[in-house]
């Protein structure tokens, strides 16, 4: 099957940014997509379950019944907001090969819908003690990273692994564009302080009405996710095995 | 190839239940669909080959050659039985991506003779000592998992690995109503008690005429298979190296 | 491309019989095929490259290049003979999806050649002393085992891995017949006296002509490719590690 | 996905060279093709993405972001030059099966151009110190050897690991002519002389009218981006590991 895709509903959009929320360091991505989905109310139209997720179920005491997935949400905006389409899930692939194919059919159903533009979000792992999260950025082409210098992004230098990195290195040969946007972190999940940064630069950039009030409710939520899964401590989630069963799974 | 299927008869079915036997903790769900298909005379009507299987042949020394497989039987109920297909076989799939494009073939088959509803079964692993084992559940949706909880199990907190977990997992996007059942065991196997906690439920479930007194047998023809190919140990199969090549094969 | 296929000539053949002499232990099935090819003087008709081979060149030092590949020939019998396609090749795939995929192409291609019998050949490990090797047999029904016992073979117990055993397990889903002949060896290789005992019982079979005058130089040629490539001891062929780059290859 | 291509033109060439250069020992083939690019003003017409390349993106701190890909240009040769496509790269595949994929791809392109002659390029590494770097080769064919042995090249032998042995190795399937030429390295990179004992021999082979002078500006170019990937020790890229993450990658 490689990626077997759900399609619920084909929304009619006018050049909608993909938003990418998958789990990963700090969770930054994951909190901030949940949040703009409650937020904005965004709406379920396409669901995504990959051959390179775990081959599992998982039970969690209260009835409910989780599985490795990927969702994509859309948003019509009003009020000068741009359209989005929003990548949330609790998982990544755990394969390259899988990343690969798992990227290219999100790419794929988003350029459908007429998506020229991918924005990806992460934590940047950072040792020290951080005051206030800076934000570093990276992009397929000069004009989109100087839109987020303008935010006042620094340039990222360095890796960028898993979804965040590659939605952005795939871009280039569909001819879209596509911009990273990390925000440093002690890892310490869920990171509201670091996804605090990125909502604010994202709703800048496209214009978002969105309400920080209820992000920790969203940091909350993830927080009972990874509880209710058994993941409790850091190390776990953050240690290099990247064929590790749980590697992105919260 | 990935998955070769052999069809050997399309059966004309109501509303079949597809019950899940493969090899697992405590062969529980093995000796189940066994059991099920002896004394159901359930027929066979199709027979899987993965590339995700091992790649080898087993001779048991009396000229019979077994190989990797898995097989689809059915049983046309009577007297207020469920319609029944029943997965049954030697073997999971080794790899990840192997488990998921088993299960999809699976359901393809399945949902093509009217299937929306899957039965998975297994062994829960307990280290203490089992008086009379507990059945545990985790559904799709409530009201499966409510008619679960009315037959006296309880629900189920934690991953479950492999095809009872996977077909569960998959029911959603393809709109099917999934079930799995464990049943508490000591791993030492086959576990007859455990099966036979199991089978009490399924029975009632699907309006099932089962007899237990044959139940032995199947355990005992599941005992054979396993020391024909030198199975005889809990260890070797209880062991957590999940690539190894023997992981799922009796 | 998984597996490539160049087809140099499409033969018509009466009933044919598949020969499998893939390196592996002892070379039995490589020396035996081999030798038949250059007694029967049998015709290079196809070639597999598979993905799953390894991914390299070699380069003997006298000019030539070899490469991992197999190969198919066939043979026209005469006088009685059974008309045969022989797989000859320098490897096996490296992985258990790639023996798969590999031994699927073949039967295939065999299969739309009228091929209806497979017969698959190899070593026997034995650690004590061999006096005159013993054969050993198992099959896919129990006509084509009786046939085997007639010739004095004895009833195989336990694993056959690799093309050897998956060719015949394969058999069953496509309602071909399956022999397997394995003959005792002690793994010293080119392992003529072992690959003698698997001829006698072939040529018995399969009513051929061929003088074992030439056996000899057969097992020399595999013994001077095995050195060119810098294999001269058992224990590197025989270690256990399956995944190793050369583990059937010469 | 597997590999994706985009072609950004179809240029009409006149039986075409395919030159290799993708990262590898000493990074001579690497070297050796962003020279002739620079140098001949080859002009880039495709590009290929792989799921069999590293599964994140790169930033260098400058603006510009990185990601593992592989790009096609061609050279119309003028003066009685040969016309040429170059491979250029910063990775190979992580995987023998991606190798195999990669390398037909290329393959299938450059045979639509006309294509009918694969030249590989490499370092052959050597422990001992280096005077003159002997160049060493291997061929499809002892035509083909025959002219790079009149060039002063010695026999190779031995294994030739990646896509430089694989393109070879492919070639006879698809009755292409290959030759791969090594030049002897002590692995520290980029290695410029051993690079220019390749070009010179290239040159000699293909007619081609190339200045050594920018040759060490490429070298230094080569450096550059392995600097700012962090790549400076040798060790890293020469330690046996064929599954690393950065195995090829510069």
């Amino acid at each position: 099957m490689v990626c077997k895709v759900q399609v619920y509903e084909k929304p009619v959009l006018n050049d909608p940014v993909l938003i990418e929320g998958l789990p990963g360091i700090g969770f930054v991505a994951n909190i901030a997509a949940l949040h703009l989905i409650q937020e904005l109310e965004a709406k379920l139209f396409a669901e995504i379950q990959s051959s390179s997720f775990q081959d599992l179920a998982m039970s969690t005491g209260n009835g409910g019944t989780y599985f490795p997935t990927n969702q994509l949400y859309y948003h019509k905006g009003t009020g000068g907001e741009r359209d989005l389409i929003i990548l949330y899930g609790n998982t990544q692939a755990l394969t390259t090969v899988g990343q690969y194919e798992l990227c290219g059919k999100i790419l794929d159903i988003s350029q459908q819908l007429g998506c020229r533009y991918v924005l990806t979000i992460g934590g940047l792992k950072k040792e020290e003690k951080i005051d206030k999260p800076e934000l570093y950025c990276t992009a397929s082409d000069k004009e989109t990273l100087q839109e987020a210098l303008d935010l006042g992004a620094k340039v990222m230098k360095g890796h960028i692994f898993g979804v965040a990195g590659l939605l952005v290195g795939l871009c280039k040969l569909r001819k879209m564009k596509g911009l990273c946007l990390l925000a440093e972190t002690a890892g310490l999940y869920p990171d509201v302080v670091a996804t605090q940064e990125v909502l604010k630069a994202l709703s800048k950039l496209l214009n978002l009405q969105t309400d920080m009030k209820s992000l920790s409710s969203a940091a909350e939520e993830t927080g009972k996710i990874l509880q209710s899964f058994g993941v409790v401590s850091t190390s776990s989630i953050e240690k290099k095995d990247r064929e590790a069963d749980f590697r992105w799974f919260i």
